[in-house]
């Protein structure tokens, strides 16, 4: 299951320099400052990272308990996604995000109209099952640059499909509260 | 404000050792394996801490925005609390406490049903503003070994409300997700 829910966090680190599985294929500015350009991407899963001298930069988050899935959203989604690590998932998106403290000073009820009964997160994302999984890594409460650090994998075919996905939600009332994206693309080669 | 919202999230070390701002009246097992005794703790927002040959135990969490908490009753609770480190708060408890990992594979209506609707966590502390101020951490998305880490700061004469506070709140449903739960008595000397 790519969405985390119930076992324990796990704290994932995205290490960009000369190593890494990934190759960076471009890094893109959608909202506010871009991220330095760097040749590949490392994920490295569970453990605090020593620095490292050909590091670019890192960035890093945890998975952890859904924050805003209702019973039938999480059972739906269950049913449909898939793992991380397929072998037909040579396309990579990591995707950052910060939110104006606008967003953070709402309470739960006003985020989760917002999120979903305006915006349709899930349910966009719903759509456009298996074919692209999703890992999400919460990174403001480590006071990091971003809020969130989403993890998206497909297949070269559905790479329009992935466009798609990711411009519709640019164009939902919630991405109005993001005051900073960059779109990191990356190839399994 | 004591609850935390809308701005940077703060990160907080409770170190228990030799030195520190409140010394350790009792540290009580409630349900799982207890923490060692120590002399005094101290509280450190914000660093990340080197270790200290002089700690017996730390734990860390950070504040962050409301999880559960609905537009009214944030703006009940944020007309009646107290800050911290009032001159007459000579009482302090720090209260960790772990939640199964059933109640963290909930969705989120779930989770809000028992804790709000049926288990009146917000309305019971409502009962309390503004003589007993509180602060929540969040420490298992950190790899700690609690879930929470809530620090409650009241007068000595507000003694018997507290310990009514406490076991109100354990007689709850929200409660039995409960595995574990230490009782940490401080005093400002």
């Amino acid at each position: 299951l790519s969405v985390h829910h119930g076992p324990e966090p796990i704290l994932v680190n995205f290490v960009a320099g000369s190593r890494g599985k990934w190759k960076i294929d471009r890094i893109t500015s959608v909202r506010g400052d871009t991220l330095p350009s760097a040749g590949r991407l490392d994920m490295i899963e569970g453990t605090e990272l020593d620095d490292n001298p050909d590091t670019q930069w890192s960035l890093r988050g945890f998975t952890s308990n859904p924050r805003y899935t209702n019973r039938s959203e999480l059972t739906s989604l269950v049913a449909r996604q898939e793992d991380l690590g397929r072998p037909t998932s040579l396309h990579v998106a990591l995707i950052p995000i910060r939110k104006r403290s606008a967003w953070w000073g709402l309470p739960q009820d006003e985020r989760r109209i917002i999120f979903e009964e305006q915006s349709h997160h899930v349910r966009i994302g719903f759509e456009y099952l298996p074919s692209i999984s999703r890992r999400l890594h919460h990174s403001r409460d480590l006071g990091q640059p971003f809020d969130f650090l989403t993890w998206f994998e497909y297949a070269p075919e559905d790479s329009s499909a992935f466009e798609q996905l990711v411009a519709r939600h640019r164009r939902t009332r919630e991405w109005s509260f993001v005051d900073r994206e960059v779109d990191i693309r990356l190839i399994r080669d």
